[in-house]
């Protein structure tokens, strides 16, 4: 019989356009006194200007030096800020890594040490900091949902979950429209995130009832919206279901965690520059069709296949890796840069916590042999 | 394009036998000082003197006169048990009578006043009252996971809804074993409860894709389970199926609210006793084939009928009434003493906010001619 436990606190307020409401919301939960904290192209074409003018005084400040894949550094940076101009909460406008970095921040500004000794476990996250409102520009992440903040340490050389009650947003303001400058490149990527959440969630060992509905449903979105956004960037309706995919998809791995792909990616990312959901993409078919052959999860894996219009999983992994060409995408390691000698090293360095939850056990030799199938 | 508003900020801690869990839940939420409000029948089976003294002196009282579709009267004499006795939180075991009552009470204990006061409108519900952890009893209401209390003022002669932001349980513990007593016809009604809470969802104004998904895998799992716990009252598969079936309906309906089988269902309880549950169903399948056939819903509710294997809505309406008659539920007013004569009257008493809902405008006229093809 099933068990489970679920959650996610986090009020979701979905719409197009919809970030100009945000001045009210700030009014009706009643904050004063805040930093936006963004990316530096969200500065550079003045969005972020227009927002904290709008705010009428409740944005106090702005703070944006924060990379791709945000760094400890980045988060101490951002946490000082919150601190020296005493903000009592935060927006992030962004992608992944804004908020990712804002969560993080949020919590640090409140204490008297560096992220870095959280990512590290060194120490542990035992009170709320002060609350975000979280406001994604691409539709991947679903950072906006979840109570993780995935940072990297470039000192030690680790990317890493840094996940607690405590990181959930107090609020997500899900607008598509801010999505639609998203370069195809960024917008393929995150649309193989949310492909690669829920294709992971499904599979996860924690996958229960309530996330396998929306796993399901954010896939089903993906398959029929992703190439459509690639191709017309502009086409808000296509726009908004990426976006409901994304925020559908952090519905379900916020509770399942994420498995093989994601736990192969953070090498890929972290050694090999890949963005993070090309990165989870170009393992994820490889997994689907494992996943779908053997060990305990491959009959359900055939029958979602089956739901979502495929002849069986293969087809399903078929047209993963179509879309990753006609996305150009990376499908082999290749072509990333990534050589045979390299592969050792590779393996040795993917299994992150996540690899656990792959429903076949993922060995040394089972993984190598993967990559080496990709090579 | 989509815009929509979607929280469900209440965990859920679903499984057989969790009961059992109780204890560990209320000390990992520091919760010392707590009420058992409950039913007298859980009394009586000695069960919820088994659950206080599992907690280990952190549950210090119960309080059972709670009547079937409780009374403001119910929820004032709760209040005062739990100012009386200092809780500091409570928990609810029963079904939606129980919960919605102890709802209601752990907010009106910090107050000076009678819910009446509150569900007349008079008052507004302004702050947060004791934390309550409710633990149903019945599959049906779902009240667990939503900010909704239904009581009745006997005097002002109204079954109405108490609704509040700061009504949502603290926390939800969903023990499909607890519901394996339910009488059958206990079964049967509250199992159509949850049909009509999820069709209600689907087709109501306020429906959203969040909800939509939720709606139809409840009903889904309706349409596979009622029958069976019906008939076989100990399967534990289907019990716990149909517990998630509840909880996943509230999912639905706490964000979109009910409709118009709702809302003739006060007046069918409050004047001619019929429990809740199958008095919604009386009218549910009527509100189906009509929002079905006309109106802005009707070909979306063709296509649900047919994603969950009926030929149509009429087939899955034909099914509702097919189940009715097999349950023994009323199928036409007349078996429930509702005579041509008291027509107006039900009428008029009909139009609960919730009418207001359904997609199908519902006029006096039209909602007259409905229940007369009931007759
Ligand atoms: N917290 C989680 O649960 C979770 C889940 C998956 C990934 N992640 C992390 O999130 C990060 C990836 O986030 P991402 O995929 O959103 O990318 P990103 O935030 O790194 O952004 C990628 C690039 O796109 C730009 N960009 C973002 N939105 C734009 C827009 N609307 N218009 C134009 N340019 C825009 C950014 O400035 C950046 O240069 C990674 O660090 C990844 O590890 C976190
Ligand atoms: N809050 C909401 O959103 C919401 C939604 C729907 C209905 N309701 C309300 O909930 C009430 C109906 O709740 P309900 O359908 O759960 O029925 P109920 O709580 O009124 O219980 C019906 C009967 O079954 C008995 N019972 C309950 N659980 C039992 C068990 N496990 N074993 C044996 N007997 C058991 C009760 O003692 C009672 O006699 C109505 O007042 C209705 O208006 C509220
Ligand atoms: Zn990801
Ligand atoms: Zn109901």
């Amino acid at each position: 019989m099933e068990n489970f436990f679920y959650r996610q606190p986090v009020p979701i307020d979905f719409g197009f356009g919809k970030i100009s409401r945000l001045p009210e919301i700030l009014e009706q939960m009643n904050l004063t006194r805040g930093l936006l904290i963004s990316a530096p192209s969200m500065v550079r074409r003045g969005i972020a200007q227009n927002i904290i003018t709008q705010s009428r005084g409740r944005l106090i400040g702005i703070f944006s030096e924060i990379q791709p894949n945000p760094t400890v550094l980045n988060t101490d940076a951002c946490a000082a800020k919150l601190r020296a101009l005493h903000c009592t909460f935060a927006v992030a406008l962004g992608g992944g890594s804004v908020m990712d970095c804002a969560k993080a921040a949020c919590f640090i500004a409140g204490t008297t040490f560096s992220s870095a000794d959280y990512l590290s476990g060194e120490r542990k996250i035992d009170h709320a900091g002060i609350p975000l409102l979280a406001v994604p520009t691409t539709s991947g992440t679903a950072s906006e949902v979840t109570a993780a903040s995935v940072l990297t340490d470039t000192k030690r050389g680790i990317k890493a979950l840094l996940s607690s009650d405590f990181f959930y947003p107090a609020y997500a303001l899900v607008d598509p429209e801010l999505t639609l400058t998203c370069p195809p490149q960024v917008t393929a990527a995150s649309g193989f995130d949310v492909l690669a959440h829920s294709l992971e969630a499904y599979y996860g060992k924690k996958h229960q009832p309530l996330t396998d509905l929306a796993a399901e449903r954010a896939a089903l979105l993906v398959f029929n919206y992703l190439r459509t956004v690639y191709y017309e960037p502009d086409n808000a309706e296509a726009r908004a279901k990426m976006s409901e995919a994304s925020v559908t998809a952090g519905m379900a791995f916020g509770m399942t965690q994420t498995a093989a792909a994601h736990a192969c990616s953070y090498p890929l990312t972290q050694d090999f520059g890949i963005p993070h959901g090309e990165a989870c993409a170009l393992t994820l078919s490889a997994f689907w069709r494992l996943n779908s052959s053997e060990g305990p999860e491959a009959e359900r894996l055939q029958a979602f296949s089956r739901r979502l219009g495929f002849k069986d999983s293969d087809a399903l992994a078929d047209r993963i890796d179509q879309m990753k060409k006609e996305m150009r995408m990376h499908t082999r390691l290749e072509e990333a840069g990534i050589h045979l000698a390299d592969l050792d090293e590779l393996v040795d360095h993917s299994f992150a916590p996540n690899m656990k939850n792959n429903p076949v056990t993922i060995t040394k030799t089972l993984l190598k042999r993967i990559y080496q199938s990709l090579a």
